[in-house]
């Protein structure tokens, strides 16, 4: 290729495979500036940038992102309780956004109109955001370029190339699955773990303990949510936390030294296959549980029945990579809106894999009564109230069963 | 009253305020078969007969729903994963519609043309299964009725009754929270749980150990389904289990002693009121966790989005008393429907309060496979692919980000 | 009764019922304010005062509510596109939050603690939002109590009141139906009504002409919208309409006088009875059209897919009374987000009972492209992007098909 | 390209590019088996055959599907009241899977095992069903081929390519829209029609007379169901006409002909543009209005409820090629388990562009009730249970106005 084709942007780790698109760019001719998100990965980020610039980065951007990732996408999930296919809690989905986001700004900032990854399958997320903030970007996607991907067939293309290019291969044998690490949740898939009727092995979990091993006392703890946003946590016998990230922090803590968090699930992807999925999300799991449990107390029967909806779809709609879209602005709308009167404290406990909620008050909402809840008070309503409540909801019913008893088919028979 | 006005049905336990409507339905001068349901909770069923008939009672009928409670409502459940409001398991509503049906079975055998209960609230699951079942029954409620609930105020005037009557008066002081217990559950409310912001004692639950007194090891089994019904258990170590009231049985007592399946939650409920209800349901907890992993592996994507609608649609109809409906007819068509090719095994871990999916496996599906999931090989579909997918799902996010820009408010800021 | 039981205040109309009940409270005791409002109906309201008054009211009330009727509730209404059952257009649902809102802030001015109406089953809607907007007050339903109902059994009775207590009684012979008027529709029900196998008669409609009678010329007008509200009519060879409330009067002529708007339904109430009802509603009937219309130009595919599921929840709130209610604000605070980019401008032709779209602009949205909606023109993707996006949508229906076969089912078998 | 590269199958139209798809693909060496599908259109298919032939195609296969599309596809539409963003009837995507069916069904019988058509965007539905009914099948899109789109990159390099190979071209003009034609409707887009805000010229339309034109006398007729399914038709003063394929096509007629059925939407495609189609088509238009009525009489409020929602996902799920799917086969198990009970008559009337329902019966269903109905007799419910009703109706809304009096925003005010 004759001249610069110009200046490129990719994100990078010290993994074998960006290093190595790394390096082919820079060989391609283009200028190269490396990008690495700090969304509270276990990272020796020095070290990454060193390798960056040794390989020929013109430079290396690392982006703290943690603050905007708590406040903006994990505190959002739980304010609208999000979970996919009813186990996942989107960990990995929920970063992409803010990570995408910097990246662009990294872009504009730097002066780069091309943007790489490493990805194959999984940039999808990456690029739907890419194209929704800066349609005039161009990506190069290697894994998807023949010229790249029938060079690089497998691993061992990888390593003759790294020898060839004095890139710095990690003496650690790689894991036989691979990982990815941020403050909601460590994922763990492929490799091994594709054989679903296989438990992942014990050594698989990083922000987790194994539940066998964890702590033989429970520990407790209360979480103050204002707006459905947690703002407090207190924990027994020991230290008050305040502050989006530290609480969400200290929970990561807590609860995974105490073995809670680990889902292992087969999911369904987005482009319509099915994969296996090992996920651990300590500080995500309790703080859905509270939220939930807190809306019990503030949040209208009815409102939470259309917020139930809602949640799904925003949870579905940041799953396929649709962060940036006209329908996510649309539902945190109603999702921030729906959370105006959500304050209140949950007492929780965490022991040995398991989370609990034991007790909740929120004495701002006026909608649990402890005497309307008693059946031996009826203030609200006469008894006779409930007679034509009946009455009414049974006339409906009363038309089905007559129906089925002239059908021959009544009501009374066992299946 | 002059004359007898009829033969009355009623629904009899031991306790104080059912012996008092039977006896006082008899001093109004029915004559009043008395009749409970076996739904698996513990109970003297001879105890309770000769109690009856001593207070007058023509004939105590006790009929055992277990099979036909488990075989349509619990595994139906289970099908559909079936929950309310994000975390009960809907014990109660289950039972209703099972007992009902029976209780109008009864009533048509004994040839009795009215029905009684001694529920306040709670009646309305009763009386709608009643009315649709059959319209012709006439019901008393007598806490409805101004003429006995002003006669028994408190429990002081149903003492005195009992006193007046040779009613027998358990000497067991009576719990301070009302109990209701059947094979899918044992519910506690009322009382001094009306209180939430006090955790529930310790002595509350009856179908759970507490976690921290469960056993310091783990129990693995595997669950087996056919379309969607558990059709075997596997205890490691241990027995095989099959029948669906046997499993069912075996893993109350399995998840049951680990200490897994306690809930405690403030619900909405079907009337407005919100309340807070505690429940240990160890069985229905594995069995759902089971069911949702096992079609992760067996159910298409969209289908799942699907059922999880219709499942969601399910638990509010029952959970409302609607269960003899044709809404839950309609859904239940579906639910069946979605289950044909739900067959594969799921292996499971319970420890100290907590349930594990650790494996599973469907080989009579094709949903799930190996070689697909892998990164290394795609073979479905090209590299290629992926762009040109993600270049269509594009477009609209492009004019999105595109239109944000124009009105000056591009997706790059951070909120 | 000794001594006044209170002030009363009671919905008045000049109908024999309401007469009837007005009397009958002032003998009760009752110092009775009357109110009316005017939310468009076509009434003789000084005649209204007079009765009313004659009748020994301490005054009648008439609040002008037309202005807020088609703000906060008919625009509301086009907004999202309300409908009940596919069909109606909710004429009486939405006319009636307005009225009780008055209706209490009446009550509160003229110090009555107790409100009226004559409706019978028609007042759920009434007394719903009474009781959300001052739970306070007390309400009387003689249509309800015992002592009136046993009373007054039919006409004969009502008459002979009248006669006895010197209320007038029109001379004009009651139409064999019941009719409701206001600005967003006239609904006829009841009587002779009650036969849904019987066509309405030709003179049941008031609010449009029979489209056999219909002008032989079309009448064309556009409707320009500002955030999914009319703001301008512009009528072919005619004038041009500002302001909310003349604009929808003026369309309520167009469309009216070219027999636009007529429904005829049997629909299921909210108390789980089936009725038939005659609507006619010109213009929101044309409103509605065009409103759907412009939002195909501005409005994101799947924020149209979830507004047309939030629309239909409000609209369904509405119809069952639940206007004031925390689900109702917070479906509103969607719609209205919603509709901050849907301006424009839709040609249409009404004639002979139908309503045509014949052309619509949007110029501020970039959703509608013409070169990009041209199929020789594929700017946005290339043609083999089409065939990355087809391969990945088909997984899963490969697998379907492969299922089929081994199931020996083909998908090519005809049914 | 040396040797027979195989047996291909080609859809056949007399257009100029499947004429030059069908050439060129002869000239690549395939030996061609040309297809059309008799869905209804208007079309001289000896013609077809003729010209087939003569361009060098083995055999001609034509392949009359209108009764399996009636009774497959168009009467599903009907039992579902399918419809995409609350106006386009799907004329186009209900005939896609049964012409995707047939074409399989050739290229299995005529040994093909490569398909080819000439859609460029279109083709989406039927790749998408013919992967779902056979994968091993091989699909040459030449649209989508650069070495067939860079050859012929305009109409001038086709009527070239045309004339140098003995095409024969069409002396007509083509018209500057494109039309697809079916028995369920007309589609007419693209060319002039890609100006929105231009209405479509009166030339355009083939299935309705223009309503400006249409007979000065109205048709009325009655369309009798069972289990949703039109089986009579009924025209006053004339025949009766009964067979599924008949009724359809008499409908066509008689609404065609009073000029009902015509729309003109900017609508969402599956790809995330936006495009203008003009679509007539007069019987699906009636059907659709008869069976939302009769479902009025004969189908529970809640359980029209559910299928609306179902109606809508199948409609989503026909428009985005997905008929051949695992989810579209478990919500049509939905739609015929709902019908079972939707046996009657409606009677209707046709008159310059609108249709109308007049009036219908359903003496099978007990739903509607004309005595429960009246407002004068109230038998399944007193007066007093309409007390009940509300009273626990407005637990949660006095609940809501009390907090709004708290904050300070009582509901009275007005917005």
């Amino acid at each position: 290729m004759a001249g610069s084709p110009g200046r490129a942007w990719i994100c990078f780790t010290q993994r074998l495979d960006t290093s190595t698109i790394l390096k082919w760019l820079i060989l391609e001719g283009y200028t190269v500036v490396a990008f690495l998100a700090d969304v509270g990965q276990i990272e020796d980020f020095a070290e990454v940038e060193k390798k960056a610039l040794a390989l020929g980065a013109e430079r290396m951007v690392i982006d703290n992102l943690q603050q905007e990732f708590v406040d903006e996408l994990i505190f959002r999930a739980i304010q609208c309780n999000a979970i996919y296919e009813d186990r996942y809690l989107l960990g990995t989905s929920l970063a992409r956004p803010v990570i995408a986001r910097a990246q662009v700004r990294a872009a504009h900032k730097y002066n780069c109109k091309i943007l790489s990854h490493g990805c194959t399958g999984k940039g999808v997320r990456f690029e739907l955001a890419w194209k929704a903030c800066d349609p005039s970007l161009t990506v190069i996607a290697p894994w998807r370029m023949p010229s790249f991907f029938n060079r690089f067939q497998g691993r061992q293309d990888l390593l003759k190339f790294a020898s060839e290019n004095n890139i710095p291969v990690s003496s650690t044998p790689k894991a036989p699955w691979s990982q990815d690490d941020n403050l909601a949740h460590c994922s763990y898939e492929s490799g091994i773990l594709e054989k679903p009727d296989l438990p992942a092995p014990k050594n698989v979990w990083t922000r987790t303990v194994d539940p066998l091993d964890a702590p033989d006392v429970p520990t407790k703890f209360s979480v103050t949510f204002r707006e459905g946003i947690p703002v407090k946590l207190e924990v027994e016998g020991g230290k008050t936390v305040t502050g989006s990230l530290e609480i969400f922090k200290a929970l990561n803590e807590i609860a995974g030294s105490n073995g809670v968090g680990r889902v292992d699930i087969v999911e369904s992807r987005f482009i319509g296959l099915k994969s296996r999925g090992c996920y651990d999300s300590p500080a995500l799991t309790v703080l859905r549980l509270a939220h939930v449990d807190i809306e019990g107390m503030t949040v209208d029967s009815k409102v939470k029945s259309i917020m139930a909806w809602i949640g799904n779809e925003w949870s579905q709609c940041l799953y396929n990579g649709m962060y940036f879209s006209p329908e996510r602005e649309l539902l945190e709308n109603s999702i921030v809106f729906s959370q105006k009167q959500v304050h209140g404290k949950v007492d929780m406990m965490v022991y040995k894999g398991a989370a609990h909620v034991l007790a909740r008050s929120a004495p701002e909402s006026n909608l649990y009564s402890e005497e309307q809840a008693s059946m031996d008070t009826l203030e609200g309503f006469s008894p006779e109230d409930a007679s034509g409540f009946i009455a009414i909801q049974a006339i409906r019913l009363e038309k089905y069963g007559a129906a089925k008893i002239q059908q021959g088919e009544p009501l009374t028979r066992a299946a």
